[in-house]
């Protein structure tokens, strides 16, 4: 029976192809007392085996899929269940104790695991505590009768279904045979939708069900243009979508070829589109799809991706990389936003109620100033090759401005005395992305180079409603009336004193959202390197005196965000542009 | 050795009293096996008697200080512990485990309260759990030889030490006898802070460490208008200190005289300062103060001092009884702000990662609106007895203005229709406190009836700071020019509409703030009772012509928190004025 489930358009264009279950089966199981000691040894030792069959299988077709890199984590839990001390202190577990395979699995890979976490002075041993989890999971499995899901021996076209999926499931799956797919939960910011968009695979997010709505082989379509999940689609239905998702990848081939046009409307002016990018491995994206600039570039992966805090020439050595692959166009880094939702396992930060509300970004900056200053000496070094803009996250005040600026004139001197030499276009901004910061931005705009607006942050704050809280989505609204006012404030404020302005939030690779900031005078476009060129495309054919009132209107005639949404369909349509 | 500690002002006025540590001890202990358990039980009963003696001179105490009604807690403990039942089970637990009395007491504590809070349908038997709490804290102090503190049977003056003041600490305070009190955590808006206002006595809070510094006993100061806490102060200090608190007590004297006298300002003009209240027994403290109207009827109280939902009769006794109470003054009413940092033991919610930014106040009403359309009722059927205002909490879009008002619109019909009288007088507002409302309040004074800014929640959201959050609390500024620029923004929105606009945050009580909201030309200023006759004294001394032009220099030519609280003292210096 055909069913379609409503979610969420989180990456572009149309799969159509057999379901993956990435699901994680019950791995849970009681405690029990045996008698036959021996029988339970044999089944354990079984379990053992046939892992290591399965798990040899595995690693051969992540070679084949994957390469060599990928594989190699798999011979690492080979090692792990060929080790006689391992499955030997299980046995003897189930023999001293008299007690089933399963506890005794449970409780001594619990021990192993506290061990290797213990080791906080050898980097090394405290990963193998996640071959020690992966492994028992395995044998658990097998003891139990059920069946793990092991994306990276996918050989054949599938749309991957998964409740979330998480940064270690999608570096195991291959683009090639992995054509969609589809989550129960998550949004358009979510990071599985950022991943997809990345990866340019389409996507379906926050389905709510349809883990449990759909059995694996079933055909299913993700509609990653219009948010449908259509599980056993009719004929006539793989007809259809098979000729939207063609006339998609038509599009996208028209917007390929706007790769290495610059960014102008259709009446000649020139506006920048940037990317934002996470880690140096995003750097061919960029390139691909022409962007002017990085628009930002979010520091806290390197910190995030690492088991303690990253070295100053660390850091260096990834600023470089991208300032000098831009080949002199500019790069905008943004010092760590760690805290909120964002956390280090080396890192012990006290809870907090409201973490949003919280220590976070520059706060935290300043409240630990000997990682901050770090931070800014690798951005000084770095900042010799290329023209840099270092980005401070979270200002609220101008007293927090003045501080960090302090602290980077100080490290700059240091530098300068010991012959280190910075960049002469090294430019100072900010994110406006806290309300108080928007609605001073013409006192701000005298203290910095240039601003970037943070729409993620800013809508969240402005409505007062956290963007990951599903209970009340309906308030994360980018074209309410009161966030374009901030944000036409911001530019205003910007330009009255002579400094450019970005946005780099996902807003501003919105076809809705961006008519109104182009009415506004936005100056920098930065978003996922993907909407580049569709953005531009879009830019070439609006002509800015035909929008010269849509901001206005936008702001001050427009009650709500649905008819802010009407007022740019309606203006695009009279002028005879397709978005 | 003399020691000042240095805190936050929460309360005015000057205590000099011995320390009374109202600090729990520590009731840990261990499990241990016991081979006498004859004489374990002999211990236990020995523990039981202790308590119960001490139980009846607590009781008569309280008795003699606090009344029969406050006393009565005791007798339900008291008869507890005469229970063979629950004493004989704890004994048996002893004897039967061949455990010491410490983990037979808690076993079978902790077994009664989820008994008696597993009686869903029988209200009585779940309080009677925390009547099983309190009994077993004071046993297990008696077998472990620490003291528990007993407020009730303060019998002479003292000033109160605690690391934090809860609800059911201060009502057992004699007010007779506690002369101030100083805590280790806690701002202005703690709880803490705002009893002490209301009960009139000088506070000191987020000392930090004074329950760590001070001993009992020992002679203290709590300085409640500069925020120090003295510890051991000399000769000297002791007489300058009760010189201060006379002075002060002299000049609430001369406020005192203004009870009856109109809120005007030196030139003549009128406006309204009203009183901010939780429940109907704060009505004394309103007519004593001479409130001109109540700005702020906070009702969550009516929800979370109950064991189920208030019904429709409740709710209209507890408003009618204000209305009534008011004499024709105006009552503001606001409709429940229940999720946030307030919950109800009988309502489960979902847990949020920020519930600040999650589903409370008229966000959860909208989602639950049976409960929401019982609480209009009990308001629409009260505003027959004197004029009043009905205002809804939170509201961040027209969207969810209108539909707060189609459910009101809807439940005033069918009351009509069914004959009840609705009063002439009604007037319907909203809270400016989601930074989006006040920068749309041009366009929300189109369809209300009046304003109230909740400065609290305001300035958190502007500044995306939890105001609970100590390690940020250099955020919460109420001065911030981008605050005050919200707050003229909406006063401007709503004069130009026609519609009046007040204050019910602290902030209108704060003499630094009130004149800035004077000059924007604020209507209402909604306050604590025991700030009315201080602001109405203050009122009196401006000229509103003098200060024509300080909202403007606070809000464009002010940068800093520090800039407006020296801009406010050096205008009212200039004037003459003392504030």
């Amino acid at each position: 029976m055909t069913k379609t489930l409503k979610g969420i358009a989180a990456s572009d264009g149309i799969a159509v192809a057999p379901a993956y279950l990435l699901v994680e089966p019950d791995l849970s199981f009681s405690k029990d007392s045996v008698s036959d000691v021996d029988s339970e040894v044999a089944r354990f030792k079984k379990a053992v085996e046939e892992s290591t069959k399965e798990l040899e299988q595995v690693r051969d077709k992540a070679k084949e899929n994957l390469g060599e890199d990928e594989a190699q984590v798999f011979d690492a839990h080979l090692l792990f269940l060929s080790d006689p001390e391992f499955t030997g202190a299980i046995e003897q577990e189930i023999k001293g104790q008299k007690i089933n395979a399963e506890a005794a699995l449970d409780e001594t890979a619990q021990k192993y695991i506290t061990i290797f976490e213990g080791m906080t002075d050898n980097a090394y041993m405290q990963e193998r505590a996640a071959d020690v989890r992966d492994v028992s999971k395995r044998i658990m499995a097998h003891l139990l009768g059920v069946m793990l899901p092991d994306p990276a021996t996918i050989d054949h076209e599938v749309v991957v279904i998964a409740h979330d999926l998480t940064p270690s499931d999608t570096a195991q799956l291959n683009k090639k045979y992995v054509k969609g797919f589809i989550t129960d939960i998550g949004g358009r910011t979510a990071h599985s939708a950022i991943m997809a968009r990345s990866l340019e695979i389409p996507a379906v997010v926050g389905t709510n069900t349809i883990t449990e709505d759909v059995k694996a082989g079933q055909m299913v379509i993700a509609d990653g243009l219009d948010g449908d999940a259509i599980i056993e689609p009719t004929e006539d239905q793989i007809k259809e979508y098979n000729e939207k998702g063609e006339a998609f990848a038509k599009q996208k081939a028209e917007w390929k070829k706007l790769k290495n046009e610059p960014s102008v409307t259709a009446d000649g002016k020139h506006f920048t589109i940037a990317a934002n990018i996470g880690t140096p491995n995003d750097m061919p994206g960029v390139k691909e799809n022409g962007a002017e600039a990085i628009g930002l570039y979010r520091t806290e992966f390197l910190y995030m991706n690492s088991s303690d805090f990253p070295t100053e020439d660390e850091q260096f050595d990834a600023y470089k990389e991208v300032i000098e692959g831009m080949n002199g166009k500019q790069t905008i880094i943004r010092t760590m936003d760690i805290g909120g939702d964002k956390h280090l396992d080396y890192w012990e930060l006290p809870d907090e109620m409201n973490p949003f509300l919280g220590v976070r970004a520059i706060r935290l900056s300043l409240q630990n100033k000997e990682i901050f200053r770090t931070q800014l000496r690798a951005l000084l070094r770095a900042s010799a090759y290329g023209p840099l803009g270092i980005m401070f996250p979270m200002i609220g005040t101008l007293g927090e401005l003045r501080k960090a600026k302090k602290v980077l004139e100080e490290e700059k001197t240091s530098l300068q005395e010991a012959g280190v030499k910075i960049g002469d276009d090294l430019q100072v901004g900010m994110m406006i992305e806290v309300p108080a910061a928007a609605v001073l931005a013409d006192q701000f705009a005298k203290e910095v180079d240039f601003f970037s607006i943070g729409t993620n942050d800013l809508i969240q704050y402005t409505m007062a409603a956290d963007r990951g809280n599903d209970n009340i989505s309906y308030l994360y609204q980018p074209y309410n009336p009161s966030v374009l006012r901030l944000i036409k404030h911001t530019i205003d404020g910007a330009h009255e004193n002579g400094i450019w302005v970005g946005m780099c939030g996902e807003a501003a690779g919105d076809n809705v959202m961006f008519p109104i900031l182009l009415s506004m005078g936005l100056d920098e476009y930065s978003m996922s390197a993907t909407s580049i060129l569709r953005i531009r495309s879009l830019m070439k054919k609006i002509n800015t005196e035909d929008i010269k009132e849509l901001a206005n209107e936008a702001c001050y005639v427009s009650e709500t965000f649905a008819d802010n949404e009407k007022l740019v369909k309606e203006t695009l349509s009279k002028l005879g542009i397709e978005a």
